[in-house]
């Protein structure tokens, strides 16, 4: 069990390292009939394509999708959708130095330890076009929760230590890092251009809000909605930590700042009166916005030299040299809404079921 | 798909109310072999027992788990172990107002949202009782890893503002609230009277440091054990964040502090120099301390005035009485550490099948 | 993971030995509103009840199913639903001798192949008596499709070599058998007093009709509806074969004589004009009877004399004493029902997500 | 949950319709370090492949596998090996007219019934093309097992009314049907051939016999080896019975007759006396053969005239054109091989957790 499926009743498998002939995801249980076609998956790629700023790495793959199944006359037919991205800018030669020794920060002493040797080719499949194949299965997951009137916004909350101020949600698709206010995103320019000049890297926060999610998504004890989430969201490399609603903060708020009550709205629906909760209740949600924070590590690639030791049990000091990224954190923004929407996606099919009334709707 | 399973190899499945019969847990894939008897599980129940101290509720039951299945001659079988810890103090008239509104920050709206109704008596399946079959199945996978070397340290960070700022193993079990540090549980417990003293109630912090752990355990992409890790802790009531090794911290980080580089340790092994990564490396077990951390929030359950409506569609104010803990952290520590054993016995056992030497070790 | 978890969205978790405190099942994923009361599981736990005829066992238990969980006014919740069967009629010292051997026909030396020892009392996990939680898990899947207009009807169809020729539905809780055919019944009896008086057994056949199931359930690939339920019947014990529709004999049939004709019914609806398939075409329900049949190997442990060897690797030969039915067959009626129920159960739930508009019908 | 994916830590996921781009499989958990190359896959897949004989149907795919992830320097690395077969000699105008009714002893009502539309070009997911997933899966399965000692013996038993009444292991592969007999193989040539002249066709049985299985693989309750076996080879389309040993013959004979007693070979191990068992005893492996057989239905497309309806509700005759095995029977068989593998090598992985001895072995 490679550990390489996720989802139980909507499920995205993924395959592929690095360096060989390409990446994909096959999605199992996606519902018969929703309009489906190659633009809308590769909107999504497009939001994590290297190569778009100089502070992601100039890396040139036009990383097209091709559908190989699962499609007809444009639409879902309810079984396996099978993505390919064919990997085209390999640079195999880049990477036969590290062959030899363990990088600080990457995963290559832990395959190693796991598996005994590894694909050392730019990652295999620890790499991060790993996340090609989530964010392919994800755009199928939001297409198909837009049909039903789920939306995403997930934008850089921070970038080291230059943190959001305002928020304009169309400010998010005008600059490099997806952040909400323009200053601050200036801001991370600056600091970022700092971080390479040191030969460094920086890390950040990534924020996710999912509107429109009905109350009574997520199953009470082991699959809450946020335990599904915050695995889901961990998954991604990189990923230190995750919070729902006001998070790590609740810790030393007290329990009257923290509750959120419950109102009448106009129409007659019960609210919330406010929102400290992120939108789950003991793992159910409950009809507020879905509010997700994940904290991504500085780039663990960097130009500056470190201390590690190679295969031959040598002690050495090493610079790691290629094409790096010196930030994650932006191209990584679409591949935490695309987890949250496989997550989602999943618990909404599973919620499915969770009523008789809901069964006899269907079947009689 | 009511999500009361957790694990794939190693698994366990618990059920239970409040205020049914009991509660209980299946722990089906323990290898056999292992020795076992009650006083091993109950040892970790008693951790969470109510009763303890004036911090916690009053509720007086003894919670004494029976092994229904699974052990002959003081040795598991490798089929299911069932445990059922019987309940025994039920006061049903205490909650019989609360079936008709909806407490803040509870899982009532989001039941009623779910299913269409509730057992509303005491929390019904999203009570804190819930958390004794995830204890009594942890019990186990601690014991299933002590005997192969892998130990736990897990106790309060913090209770509200109050942060530890000392170590003392010694002094974790000495306190009322897991704390390692002396003089700040003595401060956690002037806080908490305030805090009663206001009818309010406060949350906190839970370190779980986990010793042993040999390189290699996890699964690369989407069962990463830091993803495994933070699913299992998110499940548990009340908790709204999960972090490893720096966590949010590396945010602002750079790549220079945060990686951790290798040397070789006098023994010839491979080691890490430092432990930022918190012990996993690409999802994958390093050979450092795990360190994981959980926020909890406070009890919602407070004695002051709180809004809400009633199932009648009424705006109404409430005050919540009863038995409730004015915060929950000291006894979820064990369920933090029982929710991280279980999910390191089920990587184990997922890793003992990664390399083709390793099936060769047993079948040839 | 020691396989005692059956079905993905509507599971059921069994556990418990032979001379253990109890047996027991924990159903997962049952929708909320179905009404549901003890008697229900009873009646079906009654149906494969010993003690009712000479030709079962006379160890005389009530079993007794007693709710642990799940069931709150009269209906079930959403949560897991805990059922259990104390075991009141353990004659321990009965068994003591069959320790020391590996009785020919059961699971002994295999037990003792998988984990190094086993629970030898009764025959522990692989007893007989392991079947409990499955006829109690059976009766709420059973209660769950009844509601949603699907119903069975299961009976013997031979024992050892007396077939049925006749077919009355309401001959077969006439006879101790579960015959539709009284005369047959009789001949039955006659056949196993003749098989007690050579201290033999016998075997035979089950066959199980399920009406009114809706035609779109099952999955196309591995999760084909004949799969399932071959899987579910043949996780019996002492089960050997299983069939659909024309089963076998369509090995030496034609496509011409095999192949189902569809037509109009007068109400408009497509309907198949024969069932050879037995309901199921390309791994989904057709709309027609689903039928399905399982050959049950004679009772293993028999009064005569047979060789094999003990655990100090000695060639013996043994005599299998005590309580034992002369043939399985009139018992297993209903566990084949009930795992029958448990998969149909199950396959209903995830076709509920089949397509998009479903999800509309719930969730717009 | 589309049911695209069998086995729980050794799984396969396949993907594929017929006249889409290709069809592949994704094998996930397969340790690290078994050599691997593609002709072991293409030898596997050459076996059911088409145009082999006039016997099967002369569309002529070369079926050449490519391996897209999961190998490394010729051996796998522990992580997802994507396979896939591009789809060349699509005719799809040959399979516009079926797109208009229900073809008798196919899937098309019940896709349509299930998904309210289907891919209609050549049986699209229901197609026997989606076998080459399962075949080159298989493969894997089959080259892990090999590596431990265990091998298949696969061939034809039985077409329409011709059974095999010798048996030579080398006459396997010398004859077009896989018959382990040369004059059944040469009778079975004449039946067909008086099947084609009557646009008619047969059916038959395959057997499948494994040899080297260590005691101790399955689970004892829901996951027994035979079930698990029965569900894999049930999941094959066509397929109408599955039985283990002796199978549905047991039902008519005697426990004295159908037991297999115990002895000690001159090694000293325990061994069967005979098999009618077929390997298994309660649903764990007993060292001997495992022996199974599976009844295939005659191929359903036939050139006669038949019965059904089309979409527009009226009922029409037709007769089926096109390339059309008369029989599937002979390139089902590897199809059965590769499932059983598959099984098999799930079964391995998981029962290789089933100790304490065996994980200290590893981690110790």
């Amino acid at each position: 069990m490679a550990g390489s499926t996720f989802g139980t009743v909507f499920r995205i498998t993924t395959w592929g390292e690095s360096h060989g002939k390409g990446v994909g995801v096959v999605i199992d249980g996606c519902p018969a009939g929703l309009p489906l076609k190659s633009l809308d998956i590769q909107e999504f790629l497009d939001r994590r394509k290297p190569g778009q700023s100089r502070y992601s790495t100039q890396r040139s793959e036009p990383d097209r999708v091709e559908i190989l199944s699962g499609i007809f006359e444009g639409r879902t037919t309810g079984t396996p959708i099978s993505l390919i991205v064919f990997n085209k800018d390999q640079h195999s030669k880049d990477y036969s130095e590290i062959a030899s020794y363990y990088r600080p920060g990457h995963a290559d002493y832990t395959f190693d330890a796991k598996y005994g040797f590894r694909d050392y080719r730019g990652g295999g499949r620890s790499s991060g076009r790993e996340t090609i194949g989530r964010v392919a299965g994800g755009a199928v997951a939001a297409r198909l929760l837009a049909s039903l009137g789920i939306s995403f916004c997930t934008y850089t909350r921070s970038i080291g230590p230059v943190e959001i101020r305002d928020f304009s949600r169309e400010e998010i698709f005008n600059n490099k890092f997806y952040m909400p206010d323009r200053d601050a995103a200036r801001k991370a320019a600056e600091y970022l251009e700092n971080c390479m000049a040191s030969r460094n890297s920086a890390g950040g926060v990534i924020e996710c809000v999912i509107h429109g999610v009905p109350a009574g998504l997520g199953e009470p004890v082991f699959d809450k909605l946020d335990a599904s989430l915050s695995k889901a969201v961990m998954s991604i490399g990189a990923m230190k930590g995750v919070e729902i609603g006001d998070g790590f903060s609740v810790a030393s708020s007290t329990g009257l700042d923290d509750n959120d009550g419950f109102h009448i709205r106009p129409d007659g629906k019960v609210e919330k009166t406010s929102n400290h909760a992120g939108g789950i209740l003991g793992g159910i949600s409950d009809g507020s916005d879905i509010i997700l924070r994940a904290a991504v590590k500085p780039t663990p690639s960097i130009a500056s030299e470190q201390k590690t030791v190679n295969k031959s049990g040598e002690e050495i000091t090493v610079s790691i040299k290629g094409r790096h990224d010196p930030v994650i954190v932006p191209r990584a923004v679409v591949v935490v809404e695309a987890m949250a929407a496989v997550t989602l996606a999943d618990a909404l099919l599973i919620g499915s079921t969770s009523r008789l009334e809901y069964l006899q709707k269907i079947w009689k």
